[in-house]
């Protein structure tokens, strides 16, 4: 079943590696197939040097192993609820613990709008959540992780489109995309600009991109009259 | 036309992601044919796994296309405003978002001359030019940007032979060179020197090189007598 | 004898250099044989170039080289006295200087718990520990190394299977695990919350992992009702 | 003529450049041949892409061009100024723009002894030299950057067998050793310290290694009765 999503999920998690975004096996991408209702994950635990497309586990939306040897992500009731809640928009779900987002993830504090390589890609600041209660640690950690973030997009008004990656404090950072490949490239930009933000800041840095400015370098790319690319 | 000159360009494209000074689509570098007044340039948004020499847009000084099958860069309209400008005394002109003079362009302060390796290359302070205003921004961001880089060079009396970088507050770096290789060059030598003084500062550093050391590093290589080089 | 150990640590001491853990001759990788009660250890100074899993030397508790035309590493006592403390739930030790866990060392304070990547494998802070008085240096230095690591352990009670690394003040870091492997697999992870932990700070932080989600997070991996992994 | 040497001082070069602590042609690496008196250095410019062990330049100890179609390293001078004065006990030097020791280089101040990976190699502090004057830097820059090392070593006592290195303010570092391998050695040394160093400094140590454990670390691989390595 679903063969290409599950080369494509397998290439995805491959790149996270070779981009450097994942050490051992601290990550997960996955792919939603919005015909079937069902999700292409990353097995739990298993080697990324070992790791096979055949490997990649189908579970529908309630969680059910639908096909697959092995068990999938732990991560992977976050991963169902985004779909849930946000399934008509995006196809891809990403999440790493790539050093400098991470680094900002337990600062607690959301990456400010500093320049325009953010601004190509997020139309915002990238929203840091806050962490969860004890007793929705206790009882469903991975699931309430996922319904935090839908809340606090919900709650601080951010478009899901628009800014498609989020902190979670202590945690790390999740992105997603249209496509499990945009979900990593938002991966990869996420870490770059962390890692801007990271030196910026250290130069002391008190500006913050102009609204004019960062309207016209996310409207270049994605508004109706984008003229980047072919 | 211009087969030479677009494999050049090509390679130069090739050789900021070889070095890591761009990442996914984030740079392009272009040459300036003195004699037919053309530009070459890389497409817009093409990936570089795929790009070929072939695939390098011919444009005129007004920005039309001559050849190619692609668009231009969307930042074409900078690159032949500087050409317009100094076209007789440059060949090649390079943009990217290299991670440590992004941060110096985050930050909005000029890189301060701190030792002989920005010496060897700049003789003198890398400019951080101010933000475009609104209206530029909306009316034909590109252009202005080029205009912004020749006229802050004007105001300030720096000399494009002498200083063969900036910095766009909020954006990241623009290199240039008598080649499209030597504007590579400086590009490397900038990222390089934005990463040493980041890290000078954090040592509190409160010394700038004497004028006379940056006389010597600078003139050695590129003075009258230059005594540097085979 | 003892082939298939001097594979592994061979193997184990070869990774440390991969990973970049490990710079010149600057580690030492070793594995415990419960059986026979021989440790299996580095040469000293020997080059990885050159270095082959027949130049492993086998050495009792008490020092006493058993096989092997080298001498065995300098840090051989340290290892030594952690096998005859612990060695009844621990089979490998390894020791680098890994650039950031010895920034941490070299700073005299313990690694906070910043974070879930830190609580999946370390269930606290990484203590540092620490200098030797300037007799144990004097006397038998590499002993006492160890000498101190058990004392403190025992002193601050901490479980050494809960925290299997620790920082010598000074120095650099120390991991451990049940096989050589998995102490290897600790300075890896060691390295990158060393990494993070240095960012977290410079980003002002001043939060910490709240408890619930150390636990939940370490548990999930390590705890008897343990669902990451397959 | 000294074929061995050329291929010595060919292959320390290149490896400058596999290290990453030179880039472009910023570094110069030579050896000194007792017997005859005479200098083998890298050639000034040359793109190491190209170069060659027989493109290696022969000079004597005035500076006269012995052997060799290219100009020798414009930092000759400096090169010759050591030999001249420690030739007896130094068999080769090195020059590089490494990132982190010119980092402390244009912060103008001594990399403190702040743990035992500095203590392995350097019985101290790594000096950083003053700038020379005006009339130095005009008269003859690189022969005074030489008389620089070696006055400054006089005045301060510092011992030059046992610190192989030091910083120039305002400049980078030059290492030396017994051969050209140890100098290269060195240089890789002293840029991990270096970086190990601001790291440490950015968590704000304020704790100096003992002196008791700088001699344990320094004498147990250089001293009387070293037992490091085979």
């Amino acid at each position: 079943m679903l063969e290409n999503l599950k080369e494509k999920v397998y290439q995805a998690n491959r790149k996270l590696v070779d981009e450097k975004l994942v050490i051992l096996t601290w990550g997960n991408a996955s792919a939603f197939d919005k015909d079937t209702k069902l999700v292409v994950i990353k097995p739990s635990g298993v080697s990324y040097a070992t790791m096979k497309a055949e490997d990649m586990v189908i579970v529908d939306l309630d969680g059910n192993i639908i096909e697959g040897k092995y068990k999938p992500s732990s991560d992977t009731p976050t991963h169902l609820e985004i779909y849930r809640a946000w399934g008509d928009v995006i196809g891809g779900v990403v999440h790493t613990h790539s050093t400098h987002a991470t680094a900002w993830a337990q600062s607690g504090i959301d990456i400010p709008i500093q320049g325009t390589t953010h601004a190509d890609y997020f139309y915002g600041d990238i929203p840091c959540l806050g962490v969860l209660t004890q007793s929705e640690v206790e009882d469903n950690y991975e699931h309430f992780t996922g319904v935090k973030i839908i809340s606090e997009f919900t709650k601080r008004k951010i478009n899901i489109v628009e800014i498609q990656a989020c902190l979670l404090t202590g945690h790390g950072p999740f992105t997603w995309g249209s496509t499990v490949d945009k979900a990593v490239e938002n991966s990869i930009v996420l870490e770059e600009i962390a890692k801007m933000g990271l030196h910026t800041l250290q130069l002391n840095n008190t500006i913050k991109l102009p609204q004019y400015i960062l309207d016209k370098h996310y409207l270049r790319k994605h508004g109706k009259n984008a003229y980047y690319g072919q």
